[in-house]
């Protein structure tokens, strides 16, 4: 299930489009059914990108920010996804502490804490925000823009338990992506549940592993649409040991971009497409937007120049960057008031409860737009259900355009659940 | 969980509502553990009527119609709900068998049945319409107001499963309240879920047993929130062997009459309240607005008129009037464009769903209004959360005067949960 919220797309409804459209009560029950032997992951946002002819995510979450670009009226979709994911894991619960990134100053980051204590609120949970910054050791308020204001407050560890003062809560769910490690104090948790599991984090996460899981679920649902899993899959390569600030330190990159630039060449040939192939290459292990670079030709990579060089070699913390993963670029055809757009889909447990438009208008179709300067515009509802046409199938009175970003999204979060059992230290093996 | 929607309510936050408001975290996680020991119906929908002081369900639907009156904006919460009942029931299920009412030339009815196969559609499932019509014995169009139309099918019976020509269902969803009896065709099916179970068609319920169960509900959470139950609980009696045609037939509603208006006299007296006490004479096993009457004293009902004894003395489908319940009437304040208003509260699994607000411009406060000339005006969502005020907590910022609705409305849902529970002829016992 999917909302029907309204979308940038004007144009005609293309065929990959189409395919989806029709595939609906199959693709729902394909889902119920991998959801049977797959947990979801606690929740997740998926960024995507819609070249018209090919749709597909390019990054995926497992500690999202930004519930706060999603509109209002999609709150009690959230609550009530956050409440079926709460039954499953602790339904008894009445406290739940949430712990965010420690930069208490960005106030966009402050309101998507917000927003999640008012989603789990809603879910009936106490919620409380505890901080992993070690120099906090008193409660402490933080000024929200709107003239309220959040507190947090310093975490207390007694043997398997993790809390605050007066609080112990049966859930801890991580808001922060552990980018600097697990900190001791999350560490050896018996009695509780931690949520996403630490090996969600990036220092255990590979971009490359997330997309050879995803390669596999597009494979899959591919088969059951009948269609080239090329369409919402991108294909990539990935470099284990490069140096940015080494001449020699590139030369793996270099042919793994010559590679797949072949090989999208190919594609596009035989689909009759008139772009020029891109890839990106980023961090394998890389977040917010950090650590990306759109490359058109490998010989680009050869004359990169100083500034490059050093923003590429470093990545969120100071982590410094040595693996890759090259990545078939797929351009975005999608605009929203003349600024690129991309797609990013919010998903609570199995359930799609939002999205919103990352917009930015100083860059092309073929660049990150994951990078200062962006701007959010919520999807809100689609009204034009009121005015169904005549003569149209009951449910069929204008399609629900975002659904296609929602599949995709689900396919994401999907194989980030693949790819979390495959990397679960605690794993029960049966060989 | 109950979204955030819009109601007639403008005037002060009065003792009751603030409670409910306050006691939310609370109120939440104990209906998580009520619904970890007690199965919620599939849908339901329940009317409310709020005096200010008071605010109690008045009746609960188990086959509920009116979907359509929900406002649009409603549809993905009901997805969702739908998609988690669902996975309970049957998680790999293709196909749903919706069963409606006989009545195909009421088009609001056929609207609801519109609207429920989006729903199930839209929540990955083939939905095709069977009826028990037997005078149906190809597929029938049927149109909408809208230009478009339904398709409503014979049912097919092989020995344990019912189903359609070339549609084999895993679930039969009733929207057909059975008021005539279990036919046939529904009865002994062993291999697939018949949902609501027939006992809970009013041949089988009693508005008593079911007034009985949330008496006991609304003692339990009243003991949660620390008030007196009486201001979620409406007072009843009830008589089974009634005659609206003979004269002595009625003595035992006389009686039971007398008692209640000076029960509900001794508690107006208790909590200052200057209004008129009334009780609502029904029939026990009623629906559709039918055999109901107002009755402000004992010595009323003496006097009744031929067309009132009439219009008692029989129900839907012809079913002649035996057994009533005498319930405490409880006046409605809420208004609507100056007309008399009741608001309904719509459930699939343990989810509130929507609203609306049942209007009736030529009813007065004290009286049914599901009657004909009632108009029906959807709640939508509130915007207001987009201006928080202030100094307010967050979360806070406007408060949700529909929550105390969705969680009356759920309390009257688990009410049902206990008497279907009690009523199940399957049951194992233990004693």
């Amino acid at each position: 299930m999917v909302p029907h919220l309204i979308t940038a797309l004007t144009g005609p409804i293309n065929e990959l489009e189409q395919r989806v459209l029709e595939s609906m009560p199959a693709t729902e029950r394909w889902f119920r059914l991998e959801w049977m032997e797959h947990t979801p992951p606690f929740y997740c946002s998926v960024d995507l990108r819609n070249a018209g002819f090919k749709l597909a995510p390019v990054d995926t979450n497992l500690f999202p920010g930004g519930f706060n670009n999603l509109s209002e009226d999609m709150l009690p979709l959230a609550v009530q996804a956050a409440m079926a994911a709460i039954e499953k894991i602790c339904p008894e619960a009445k406290n739940l502490l949430l712990i965010p990134e420690k930069h208490t100053r960005n106030t966009f980051y402050l309101q998507n804490v917000q927003r999640l204590m008012r989603i789990f609120t809603q879910a009936g949970l106490n919620v409380r925000l505890g901080t992993l910054d070690t120099a906090v050791t008193a409660p402490t308020t933080l000024p929200l823009p709107d003239g309220t204001e959040l507190t947090v407050e310093p975490l207390l560890r007694t043997r398997g338990r993790l809390g605050l003062k007066d609080f112990d809560p049966c859930t801890i769910l991580l808001n922060n992506d552990l980018s600097g490690g697990v900190p001791p104090v999350l560490a050896g948790l018996h009695e509780q549940y931690l949520l996403p599991p630490p090996h969600a984090a990036w220092t255990v996460r590979r971009k490359s592993m997330h997309f050879r899981s995803y390669e596999e679920v597009a494979k899959k649902f591919a088969k059951l649409l009948g269609m080239d899993p090329w369409l919402i899959n991108p294909m990539f390569g990935q470099c284990g040991q490069v140096d940015f600030n080494d001449s020699g330190g590139l030369d793996c990159v270099q042919s793994n971009v010559d590679a797949l630039l072949t090989k999208i060449r190919r594609k596009y040939k035989e689909y009759g497409i008139n772009e020029k192939p891109f890839v990106v290459v980023k961090a394998d292990n890389g977040t917010y937007g950090m650590g990306i670079m759109t490359v058109r030709d490998a010989k680009d990579l050869t004359e990169l120049n100083r500034r490059t060089r050093n923003k590429m070699s470093v990545t969120k913390d100071g982590q410094s960057l040595t693996e890759v993963i090259i990545q078939e670029g797929v351009l975005t055809n999608e605009r929203v008031n003349d600024a690129v757009a991309e797609p990013v889909v919010y998903m609570v447990d199995r359930y799609v409860v939002g999205g919103f438009y990352r917009v930015h208008a100083e860059r092309g179709v073929d660049e990150n737009l994951n990078s200062p300067g962006a701007g959010f515009v919520p999807l809100a509802f689609d009204e034009s259900n009121h005015l169904p046409r005549p003569g149209e199938r009951p449910g069929a009175s204008a399609p629900n355009r975002f659904y296609m970003y929602g599949v995709i999204g689900r396919l994401a979060m999907l194989a980030a659940a693949y790819e979390l059992e495959a990397t679960d230290p605690n794993a029960e093996t049966y060989e």
